[in-house]
């Protein structure tokens, strides 16, 4: 099948859903670009369907678009020529380190975490108010990492009652370089680029981390969390 | 002083300087954007002027220009109404710590790679082929860090002369974790985004580290390098 028209309603749809969360949350879609995100999204069984300028021999399925069509549904600057449209899935068993962001803002952030949650075992991860998970920006900075997560929507309270030590990061909690973490189940929390982690979750933690720094005030937050999960999934 | 036509020569040479790296090196200048950024400049003695879109009390010495004058120089999405010119200051002061980096090429991995190398007391940076340091992407991530750090142009070998650990990074090196790196005088070398530390400087370094982590290759090289810094400062 080949599709030239702008017109057409399938490029329509796939413009929609590559620009609005409001689409992707109804139809449950969301949109991948590049070779690597469409093979680890097939590899997952969440592959609906996929597009590209030419014909490709690992996906017989593939419909064929224009180049012109292509850059007219996505914003990348230099696209790989194929992308693909993606059924999200959410699973109901939580992992037993879990990543709770708390009004994270940037979608390269969030996907610069979801890489780093997955390299470091926090398998599953809660979204509070943060930005689209399927943001085209996000999908792409997580490099793969979405199809191997979970997301959960359970509350700190539900996850307290279920084991979980809840850590949270503030600017003046304890030193995390002699503090060991070695409960089996932990929930760590961070939060808002500029604001960090609401007051109202710092309450509910059981123990609040600090990473020991020089002069500058905050770390980016991909950073910080990259750190902090890196050193709870080594104790 | 006000300015308000785009032929002013003024608006031409900040363009230029904003988005050419050959205008940069030959004026040893560069641009910075945002309050933050222009007060950290002013505190380090490097400002050499202010563009603002209306009157400063903080920087009487501001040059007023439009704010279509302001967009056509920069390409900022959300723009503060305030840019500096900056010299650039070059030193030749090694600190203790030194972070090197072969062939990086985003400039936004390069700026949080600098915020984070301030934190944790790399002050001395040698980048070796990288993405240009000035360019405005660089600065905004680096979050005025970059007004804080020295850039040197040593060779591995001088460093290792002058009683350097050469400390790189790979895929089957030591594992971080159980290495410890408890030297004085410590470069960390850190290598482009696709292909890691190139072979020929590997061959040169005293030790090689690598991460442990879970099923993906590897992390994001802006947070590699902040998890091994945190970690050999910590030590």
């Amino acid at each position: 099948m080949k599709i030239s028209s702008k017109d057409n309603p399938l490029i329509k749809y796939l413009s929609k859903l590559y620009s609005s969360k409001k689409e992707r949350d109804e139809s449950n879609q969301f949109i991948i670009e590049g070779y690597n995100q469409v093979r680890e999204a097939k590899r997952a069984g969440v592959l609906e369907s996929v597009y590209s300028i030419k014909e490709e021999s690992d996906y017989p399925e593939a419909i064929i678009i224009t180049e012109s069509l292509l850059k007219k549904i996505t914003d990348t600057v230099t696209p790989e020529g194929i992308i693909g449209v993606v059924h999200k899935v959410e699973t109901a068993l939580n992992s037993d380190y879990i990543l709770y962001l708390d009004h994270l803002q940037d979608p390269g952030n969030l996907g610069t975490l979801l890489r780093s949650a997955l390299a470091f075992n926090f398998l599953t991860i809660i979204l509070d108010n943060t930005v689209d998970l399927y943001n085209p920006k996000t999908i792409r900075a997580s490099e793969g990492a979405i199809f191997h997560l979970n997301f959960s929507h359970d509350t700190l309270e539900e996850l307290k009652k279920e084991g979980y030590y809840l850590v949270g990061t503030s600017l003046n909690g304890m030193p995390l370089e002699t503090t060991l973490i070695s409960h089996k189940k932990v929930v760590l929390i961070l939060g808002n680029e500029g604001r960090g982690v609401s007051p109202i979750i710092l309450e509910k933690t059981d123990i609040n981390l600090t990473i020991k720094m020089n002069e500058i005030e905050s770390l980016n937050v991909g950073v910080a969390g990259a750190i902090i999960m890196h050193e709870i999934n080594k104790q």
